[in-house]
């Protein structure tokens, strides 16, 4: 069965030629009427040209009518060209489908330094306008993959004071995850009545404990944005007392997408669930948390399902963060490796045989050294890694 | 043609069992006469038990008899019963080789978290101290390998006011690269006679220009350890005047180890030599220069023969360093790419095709935020990497 698209949104997808010829390669999303808009972007200082669009735009206007995202080239590092081309797609495709270009919300992924191909999206445009209302929830998330291995979607259905709504998400990535206040590119579509600047509110905190907490190369890209449309069709309004229901809603939303992204990094076996207790501040345990998540041979033993974990401590120890060796705790899926500085005693490759056959490994750390903590998802790096980022413009 | 020894100094090696049978896996190199001692160790904060007692000694001496190394284990990690460990291995390679054990220096490598093979150690002492001066320098560097592809190892000969004086190095490693104030495991034997604090000054300064800016992984190990001997035996003593020259040879050592232990990055094919100008400050460019270093994308786009050279914008971007995007400029292997935030129109493809065939590639970034610059020497990353790392253990 199919994921329900919120009430007053239509879709579509088109094969443009961006990529290889007949993938699906384009996506647009249309509100029947103006939608409260929430955007959130990447903070890499090279913004790609749909980036600085999209933020624009929300600085202007709180509210849009449609997400329009493209594959094959990210548009980013393309200069003054790559900023008129992104209008120009517009531009387009507003007068296809009927829309105020300032309505359309912009985003691109692919190669980064590579030019959009206008006379491809001159035909394409046309296509996808036509297209809408035919494709699903599946068919977008699926139109806007590069090197993902499935796509990736969301959703729930809750009530709130006035009735049901829904909510539906799609995200895209598999490399160059490391999402720093936002993800790779996602969209949100909602059908209840949210004002603006709560909706805003909302993506922001829960951005925060989901896709910013997600890696898997720690490569923050150019083109992370996060888009989300609330159009009030459903006739429900999220009053304030419901506003807590439906951040809850989009938080878990937003959580199933990043353990997603995670769970499809690219080449990726393994999901590693990283939590730092114990920590001075937040801050530290964030770094100590990454210093674990990104360590390339972290993420190799647990990619060979080795239990050496050395080098977890190998990777604390040169985090860069404060905390007594003699005060450490480490334990991997369950079991107590090292207590207080000290390994223990533990027949711990004889234990851990069976949990490092499962995807989802724990790794637990305390430092010993304050109240605070942190919780990362990080892949790990295999061999297939290696290959798909080799050739990846091949 | 063999390197030459430094006077005064024979070496040994054994093979004891810590690693496979058959396998050169002890190492000892010894002084005829105390010697001014040098060392420079990890920053990691989990600091191996070999690390821990040579620190020790260097604190309370300023001379020192031997280096003594063993591969297979590196005794990080294993708690008091290691601390007790290393000191019965020094207290039974003195007492076969007439040595007090403080005038021994201890390094370890291998496996963290494993102890040391204590019985094998009993075996052992007496054979490595009978094989003292039947050791070559090449002979050294091989029996300290773990995955090292080749022995790394550098000398110099020069001549000081007083006469003809001898340096020569080995170091190991592989993986778990990423120096911090120190290299995995190294040694430097020099036959004149330096006063201590001369010697002790000069490798601080010489390793932060040269295993300071390597990297393979970004994994700082918990055994970084360099020490350094010199011994007067060629009857030479350095001077004030001499100094410079000793420490321009010694830098020149150093750094030639150093490209070894990039060179033979685990699966390593490419050097890459990532430049950073125009910095505001030179902590800036340093961590400009890592964060292209370091990144996957970067690393196996380099592997590939790619000139995806966006993936190096990206990591510029992510990186943390404050800088107008507008004004970065980036070169590859000598072809401008990207000039004040723009693509150039540069055919780069066919421009590139020829240098990416080299194993020195060259990637010079200008931030134009000022005068400071760093220079950083990287690995790619390979299939060979993971295949290395995932089953290390085994």
């Amino acid at each position: 069965m199919s994921i329900a698209i919120p009430k007053g949104f239509r879709l579509a997808v088109a094969s443009a030629g961006f990529k290889k010829p007949g993938r699906k390669d384009l996506a647009l999303a249309v509100s029947d009427v103006p939608a409260a808009s929430a955007g959130v972007f990447t903070k890499n200082l090279f913004l790609a040209a749909p980036v600085v669009v999209g933020k624009d735009i929300l600085g202007r206007k709180t509210t849009a009518r449609a997400v329009l995202i493209n594959t094959g080239q990210a548009n980013a590092c393309t200069g003054d060209k790559g900023m008129d081309n992104c209008r120009t797609t517009m531009a387009l495709v507003g007068a296809a489908a009927k829309l105020d270009p300032d309505d359309i919300l912009p985003a691109s992924t692919g190669v980064i330094g590579a030019q959009l191909k206008m006379p491809l999206w001159e035909q394409a445009a046309p296509i996808v306008a036509a297209n809408l209302g035919t494709a699903l929830i599946e068919d977008f998330a699926e139109a806007i993959m590069t090197t993902d291995a499935f796509p990736k979607y969301a959703d729930e259905a809750l009530e709130l004071g006035g009735g049901r709504v829904l909510l539906a998400g799609v995200a895209k990535g598999a490399g160059m995850i490391c999402p720093n206040m936002a993800t790779m590119l996602s969209m949100v579509l909602c059908d209840a009545a949210v004002d603006p600047e709560d909706w805003r509110t909302m993506f922001r905190r829960a951005v925060e404990v989901t896709f910013n907490r997600a890696t898997v190369d720690g490569d923050t890209s150019t083109n992370d944005a996060l888009y989300g449309l609330a159009n009030g069709a459903s006739g429900v309004r999220a009053a304030s007392k419901d506003l807590e229901v439906l951040e809850a809603a989009l938080t878990r939303v937003l959580a199933d997408l990043a353990y997603k992204l995670v769970q499809d990094g690219e080449g990726a076996t393994k999901v590693l669930h990283i939590s730092v207790a114990g920590a001075a501040s937040e801050h530290d345990a964030n770094v100590a948390a990454r210093a674990v998540g990104h360590s390339p041979l972290v993420k190799t033993a647990m990619y060979g399902k080795d239990a050496n974990w050395g080098r977890i401590i190998g990777a604390l120890g040169r985090a860069g963060v404060a905390f007594n060796p003699g005060h450490v705790d480490v334990a991997l899926c369950g079991v107590l490796l090292f207590k207080s500085g000290q390994p223990t005693d533990l027949d711990f490759d004889a234990l851990l045989k069976e949990p490092l056959e499962q995807r989802d490994l724990y790794i637990d750390i305390s430092l010993g050294a304050g109240p605070r903590k942190y919780t990362l998802l990080a892949s790990d790096f295999t061999p297939e890694y290696i290959a798909i980022n080799a050739n990846y413009r091949s």
